[in-house]
C-alpha cells in the first residue's frame, strides 16, 4: 500500500498503474497481479494497493529483485509516495 | 495490515487469526478471505494482513458494519495493534 506524496502530480499518480500493468508480461514469477486506488469509502486509508500472488517465497524474491520491478519502484513509485505499508504472507 | 503493539501478548496475537477464521461462516457477503502473518523476508513490513473479496462496495460496507466483524475489531484487533493500513479497491 502507498500514500501519494502531496506534491505527486496527476501524471505521476497515473503512471504507476500504467507501469505496474506491464510487469505480469515481463516477470514470469507473477501468478496474479491486482492493483488499484482506494475507492474512498473509509477514512484514514492509504491511497493505492498492489496485491500479488507467487508460488513460493523464492518466486516472490525473484520478482522483488527483478530489474523491471526495481525500475518501476525506483523511477515511478518511490518518487511519488510519502508512505508505504507491506506484508508478505503464506496462503 | 496491522502492526502488533509491543505489549500485545502471544495469546492476543494468536487470537486474531482464530477469530477472523470464523467470519466467512458468519458473514455471507465475504467471497474470499485470506489472512496471515508477515513471513519476515523484507525489512520494515507490517506484521499481519487481511485480504478480503466482495461482490461490490455495498457488500463490503455490510461486512464492515456487521456485528461479528465489529466484535472482532473491537475486542481482539484494536487492543492488540499499534498501527493499521487499509485500502479498498476495485478489481
Amino acid at each position: 500500500m502507498f500514500t501519494w506524496a502531496d506534491d505527486a502530480t496527476d501524471e505521476q499518480r497515473a503512471r504507476v498503474p500504467a507501469e505496474l500493468a506491464r510487469l505480469p508480461g515481463l516477470i514470469s514469477e507473477i501468478r496474479a497481479y491486482r492493483f488499484g486506488s482506494d475507492i474512498g469509502v473509509m477514512a484514514g486509508n492509504y491511497d493505492f494497493v498492489v496485491n500479488a500472488d507467487f508460488d513460493d517465497t523464492d518466486s516472490y524474491l525473484r520478482y522483488a529483485e527483478h530489474p523491471e520491478h526495481l525500475r518501476v519502484l525506483t523511477e515511478h513509485i518511490r518518487p511519488a509516495i510519502s508512505a508505504r505499508a507491506a506484508v508478505q504472507f503464506q496462503m
